[in-house]
Order: C-alpha cells, then sequence, then structure tokens
C-alpha cells in the first residue's frame, strides 16, 4: 500500500499535465488535462483540484496519502511568496496569490515554481543535466526563456525573475519586443521572431504568427530555399551568442535545450552547440567545455522539477 | 593582546597590498609592497611571506598569532584547488599551485581567490553592495570583468571562471580581442580598447596603449571634441548593454563599479545606471530596478574581500 503520493502539475496556456507519484519515483499516474480558455486563476485551481482528487480516488488512495504538490506555470512569479505576477500565456496580468489559493484546496504542502526553474530542475535531477552543478534550460518555443541552476540548486535571483534570456540584447536592428523593449534575442530568433521575419520578407503571415509560419520557414530552408536559409542561420547564430555570453559570465558545464522549436528540429542542438563553442570565451571553453544537449525528460521535465523540489 | 590576526593580500602586476587586521575587522597595519618586474610565483610567494613576518614582528606580534592569509590576484585560477592557470597582468601562463606555494610558507588556513571575486565579497560584506542577496562587481579598468554574489556567496562556475563579463559578444565590428575571439565587451570598452579606437582615428597611440590614452579620450570628450564623445559614449553603451544584460540574466539588485577608469570618472557610474536600466528587461526592472553605484572599499574591497572570507 502507498501511503506517501506526490502530485506534480505542468500548467501551461492549452494543457496541464499532471503526475501522481510514489516516494520512489514511482509513477502511479499521468494524465493531460484541458486548461480552459482564457481560464481565471480561480478555474484553473478548480480543474487542478478536481481532477486530483478524483485521480486519488481512482488510485485507491486517501486524500490524506497526498504528501505534497508542486505546480509549475510559464509566469514572472516570486518563488518565496506563492505570487504569480504576470503569465502571457494565459493573459494574467495582476498580481495573484497563487499558491494560496491551491493550499486552501489542500492539506499538504505546495510548491510554486517558474516552467524553466522547474525543468532544469528536474533535468538536472533525473534528466540530461545529471552530474551538473552549474547548468542552464533554455526553452526555445514561441518565446525563449531559461532556468538556472548554480551551485547545485535553483537560482532565482532578488526578485525571483532570473534567466530572461529572451531579453538579452542587442541583435538585429529596431525591432519591437513583447516586452516594450527593442531588439532582445526573443524578437527574432524564436518561434515567433523567425515567424516575423518571414512575414516581413513574404508577405504572409502576420507578425503575431505562431509555430506553424516557423516551421514552414524551416521546411523551406532545409529545401535550400536561401532567404528562409538565412533567417534561420541567424536565428541560430544569435541563439549561439546568446548561449555563449551565458556560458561566459557563469562558466557553466551543461546546457540542455527544450521548447517546440528545439524538439521539432534535432539538428538545431548540434549547430547551437558549435557556435556556444566558438563565441564562448576560450578559457571556460578549453577547461570546461560547454556540453549542449537536448533536453530527456520533454514535455514531463517541469512536472518532474516539482517534484525534485518536494523530495529534496 | 591580541591573540589572532588575519593576514589579506591584494597582488597586482605592479604592488601588493596587504593588511593585518584583528578579528573585528580593527585594522593593524596596511602596507603597499612593490610586485617585482617579471615576478615569477615563488618570488610573489617570497615578497609576501618575508614582509608579513616582518610586519607580525613590528606590531609586536607572535607567527603563531596568524589565525589565516587570504590572497587574491587577478588571474583565472580555480578556489578548490588553489592553482592559478592564467594571469595575463604578472604574466603568468602556466598552471602554478600558487596557493600550496603559500601555504608552505604559513601554518595557518590559506585562501586564494580571484581579485574582482574577492572585490564582491568585500563590497558585499562592508561596502557599496552590503544588504544585498545577489550583486556583481564590474572592474572597468584596462580590461573589464566581474565578480558575481549570488544567493549570498561569491559564485565561481563549474571551473571556477565565472565573471568573464569582459568576453561578451558582440559589439563593434570586427576587432580582435586579446582572449583570441573577436568583438568581445573588453576590445572595445576597456581602457585599452578606448584607446585603440583612439588611436586608430588619430593615429597616436598605438593598439596597445594604456590607461594614459584612455584619459586623453576622455578629456578631450569633455572638452566637447565630438569623436572623442562617440568613442566614449559607445564605450558607455556597450558596458551598459553588458550590464544590462547580466541583470535580466540573474535579476541583480547591486552592481559595483570598481577599477582605475571608473575611479577617474566618477560621473561614468551614473551613466551607465541610466543604460543599463533603459536596456534591462521592464519585468525585473519594475520589481527590483537595479542600483548602479560606485565601489566604496577599493582599492581596498578584494583585500578585505579575503579577511570576510577568513571571518565567515
Amino acid at each position: 500500500m502507498k501511503d506517501r503520493v506526490f502530485a506534480a502539475a505542468d500548467v501551461g496556456g492549452t494543457k496541464i499535465l499532471l503526475l501522481l507519484a510514489g516516494p520512489q519515483r514511482d509513477l502511479i499516474l499521468r494524465r493531460r488535462l484541458f486548461t480552459p480558455p482564457k481560464a481565471t486563476p480561480d478555474q484553473v485551481v478548480e480543474v487542478i483540484a478536481g481532477a486530483l482528487t478524483g485521480f486519488l480516488e481512482e488510485a485507491g488512495l486517501s486524500p490524506q496519502s497526498l504528501a505534497g504538490l508542486g505546480v509549475c506555470i510559464a509566469a514572472l512569479l516570486d518563488f518565496e511568496s506563492g505570487v504569480i505576477y504576470e503569465s502571457p500565456n494565459l493573459d494574467w496580468h495582476e498580481p495573484v496569490p497563487f499558491r494560496e489559493l491551491l493550499a486552501e484546496r489542500f492539506s499538504c504542502p505546495v510548491f510554486l515554481e517558474n516552467d524553466c526553474n522547474a525543468a532544469i530542475l528536474g533535468e538536472a535531477s533525473y534528466g540530461a543535466a545529471r552530474g551538473h552543478r552549474d547548468a542552464a534550460y533554455i526553452t526555445i518555443s514561441t518565446g525563449i526563456g531559461a532556468g538556472l541552476y548554480l551551485d547545485g540548486r535553483v537560482y532565482r535571483g532578488s526578485g525571483g525573475f532570473a534567466g530572461e534570456i529572451g531579453h538579452l540584447k542587442r541583435f538585429g536592428k529596431g525591432r519591437r519586443c513583447g516586452c516594450g523593449g527593442y531588439d532582445c534575442l526573443e524578437a527574432w530568433a524564436s518561434g515567433k521572431g523567425i515567424a516575423r521575419s518571414a512575414g516581413m520578407l513574404w508577405g504572409e503571415g502576420d507578425p503575431g504568427a505562431g509555430t506553424l509560419d516557423t516551421a514552414a520557414v524551416f521546411d523551406r530552408a532545409e529545401a535550400g530555399d536561401p532567404l528562409a536559409g538565412s533567417i534561420i542561420e541567424q536565428a541560430v547564430e544569435d541563439i549561439g551568442i546568446s548561449l555563449a555570453n551565458l556560458a561566459t559570465l557563469l562558466n557553466l558545464s551543461c546546457m540542455v535545450i527544450g521548447g517546440g522549436v528545439a524538439r521539432h528540429r534535432p539538428g538545431l542542438v548540434g549547430q547551437i552547440e558549435e557556435k556556444v563553442n566558438y563565441f564562448a570565451v576560450p578559457p571556460a571553453v578549453r577547461v570546461t567545455r560547454v556540453k549542449v544537449v537536448a533536453a530527456a525528460l520533454e514535455p514531463e521535465a517541469g512536472a518532474w522539477g516539482m517534484y525534485a523540489a518536494m523530495r529534496r
């Protein structure tokens, strides 16, 4: 009889991944729930609480057997206070005491973490960054973000907002980013940025076009189209320079690449690794060459990271 | 009777600063020694050991009263092993077990640290970054480097080489850096980089010209020369973007600016702060505005950092 189980959830804009596992990382249950369209924080809490209650029952477990709940979400949030400041994916723009809302529904300890922070903790604990003390997880998706693992623990920064690698500057010339600034990495090299570049060149798709257009640019580049090729090449170089700067600054030994764009273009990781080791400061590379690898646990890295957070 | 004293030394290319202090940070003695020209590691150890023995005697203290020796040096070194890999200022390019050489001469614990790491520890313990948990010390001098203080402790990275902010890329176009790469921050915005730019524009000084030429460029800029002004303006912007990226990535709450160039141009710090808060990602700035301040302990920040390291 399993008397202690842990629940971990990764809340995305369209889906919620929910895992239930025992003390030995023994998976009891894995489910995908739908995030209600335009969901409010209360509705997301309701979905998680409702599903979890049902799943515990289904697994023959009492509500008291739940020893911890860890939730990660793509958001600017404060780990200490459990307040979410902003979640563009969920269209939340006001501070929400999200962990408190969850805690009202559960008697076990509740953890709330940024999704990239959770992903690097997952990859460092059980995945591609295992054995590394200083590593980063970088998501290349609609946007670009990172989670940092420094000196063997998640690094969050003074306000909890560390890892905003998508807003490193300065790339290209004169493109406004969603953050309000200009020429951030994300404005040019993310899935959205690549689609924007393509839209400007070919007049198809709009500046806000998503991954479909990005895939088309990759397809054209692979088919030999020189314009598409130059867009991709520039994006890879911009990402490579950014990650090289991350390596130069933090002397990391491992970088884990995740996210939709990276997942659908496996060749990308090797191209990025080449750029990173070309642009990173030589001594750091010479002594500890930076390993750039694909995420091993995706799309569950975040959820397993929350599991790891509860088990530490 | 002082029965326990601590010695801290900051080894530079031309001078060695040596402090002797009691357990309450009570300064007993402060001396400046000359680094012998083209000094070998053994010679530097000899200078420190010889001077320290004399100073203890002078202060009426027995050799046994020395409770710790902390030495910092501008070098790529490994804190754990105490090996110096490279020190351009001292023209050392082979690995040297420097801490071991020191330890052979003293029976007390010996610490060896990179100078920028020591400086941020000093500033965070007793100086301009006091009260901050996440901060950086940036030296703007002949070169540009940084020491990182994250989550309340010095962050060194996987090989001990974190903080190489002078080699962030990519600035300007096509200038080779001393590290072997191209278009590093340091190649354009350091004292040496500014002098190089001036040398190329006016044909005076050589590409390797030092701080004298840098001072002349600042003087001309302040006198209204537009070319000199544009060189300085570009250097300030490049430094501002680099530090903004540091803030965006690490969500620091404080940056301490030190080094010769910064020390001789007090207006620089305010100009840099403006750029940092302009280029850093807005959410991080909105919630925790980055404080950019002049170093408070210079030129003793490193030595006091070593003192702090021994007292922790």
